[in-house]
């Protein structure tokens, strides 16, 4: 990250990795996107597009490319893939690396930082957690709902000068920011929110965020949830107040009929990343002594629940 | 229960109280059944018919009516109405009283022998777990896959002779019949199985006993709730001894795809009884201080996915 205008890779560019790519882009960046379904489309329309609550973004002739290889070392990798799809780290990584080239990865939930740490090194690794609302409505167009603000953190690391380059590289394209000098801790507090809702949003039936608090019960299994993922992190030292619940629950209630990501890919047939988001917090919580019976159950529904062949 | 010839009412004439009812009349006791939307069906008919693994029932003629008036007072009353619809209680089964009438509800879980009690009288009620499997295929037309057997207790006191006199003309009716004096700890051990079967059935995406058990994780979510059951059991002095959980598990592996009763209601859009499975049980083991998180989200999920309007 020291070059003045660093060449940067987008690996996974659905709804998220392209939003991000574009702003980026649109600044002048060096963006090169790594594209699979919809190379040919991006091609031949010449163009990619974000669609903003109040303006859009047009990137006219975006770097596309259908392998790593065609792109080469990059100074940032940007990943975001789904996190079912990391078993192809190695494969669309590796090609992008040189000496000090950083690994952003914007997934959700946990592994996927220690993952990229064992196959390519722990001090390329940064992190990112993205609050938005984001969807790709076509090849090439990305619709963007709410911008949000992306919370990013080194890996195991404190805040460094290199992760304040990138913060100031997303800054720049318009988007906000903050750092943290924890990390991990950014994604237990993130799963307090994305266990409960994402997950009882598939289990009871498909439904969105509203309906779940319009019940009693689910509400309370929402605030049973995330007491037991607050009491996962606790055992790692991450101290996540318990007031976090409310304020949680009540920032969420306006939101109206929401539907979680994990919902729209379990709508939507595709794959829901229930190994990151409750998978591997699961497992993680019980190792280290935590009672989390209900995580437990959820999880054991949403794997049966998403299933590919039943 | 002192006649000889006892006047019998079926209050809830779906499958079960189908079934029991034809093979009591079948043996020449005086068998009157409550019909509602088979009514005309079966009058024009003019049978029912129960058909067993090895072997088929009919009976001609059989005493149907419309409402308890036209039947009037009676010996017993057997009562096979799904607990969903208990709030009928007093309309369908004051009419059929007098003096030292019987009330024995085959129904399901928690509640009813309560529920009866309060209307009518505690001495009245005496209880009965029907281990069966039975399907109503059209009006009068009962399909008996397994007839396997009924466990008949007093409501809250030991065997008594009359409870005797009941299991003999069950037995006489060719039903396989024990007696037990402690009603509530058979409930709470039936409850060891319905409470997870049934209940994942359902909340795991409509599957079947097999399927559960074809997953690691829901199988284990199956020894959890069984445990959680036991526990609550065990606050209320019934003794179930935890080797009860793996003999549960390895009598219903051979059972291959079989669709617990709340299932098979659940897929054909019918009311599922929720409160008498998981809500009653809830509320008491919550009560007596009995720790059930897994029983507590199960039974939120199921009251939202079996709600009749979304």
């Amino acid at each position: 990250m020291n070059s003045v205008n660093p060449k940067i890779a987008i690996v996974g560019s659905g709804a998220i990795g392209s939003y991000y790519g574009c702003r980026l882009a649109n600044t002048g960046a060096d963006v090169r996107f790594l594209l699979r379904s919809d190379l040919d489309a991006v091609r031949s329309s010449g163009r990619m597009r974000v669609q903003l609550p109040q303006s859009e973004i047009v990137v006219a002739a975006p770097q596309v490319y259908g392998t790593p290889e065609e792109i080469g070392p990059c100074d940032l990798v940007i990943i975001a893939l789904k996190t079912t799809a990391n078993g192809v780290f190695d494969k669309l990584i590796r090609p992008l690396l040189k000496e000090g080239t950083l690994l952003l990865t914007l997934q959700n939930g946990l592994g996927s930082d220690e993952q990229l740490a064992e196959l390519f090194g722990a001090e390329r690794v940064l992190g990112g957690l993205c609050f938005i609302c984001v969807n790709r409505t076509a090849p090439g167009e990305i619709l963007c709902i709410e911008p949000g603000a992306v919370a990013f953190g080194e890996f195991g690391r404190p805040i460094s000068e290199r992760l304040r380059a990138v913060v100031a590289l997303f800054e720049r394209a318009g988007v906000k920011c903050s750092a943290s000098d924890n990390l991990a801790e950014l994604r237990w507090k993130k799963l307090v929110w994305n266990v409960p809702f994402n997950g009882l949003a598939i289990a009871a039936g498909g439904i969105t965020t509203d309906k779940i608090l319009a019940s009693p019960e689910l509400e309370n299994q929402v605030r049973a949830l995330m007491a037991e993922v607050i009491e996962a992190a606790a055992k790692f030292g991450y101290v996540i107040p318990p007031a976090f619940i409310e304020k949680q629950i009540s920032s969420t209630r306006p939101m109206g009929p929401y539907r979680p990501s994990s919902l729209i890919d379990y709508l939507d047939g595709r794959e829901v990343e229930v190994e990151s988001i409750w998978g591997e917090p699961l497992r993680r919580a019980k190792k280290a002594g935590a009672a989390v019976p209900r995580l437990e159950m959820l999880y054991a529904l949403l794997k049966r629940l998403t299933m590919r062949s039943q």
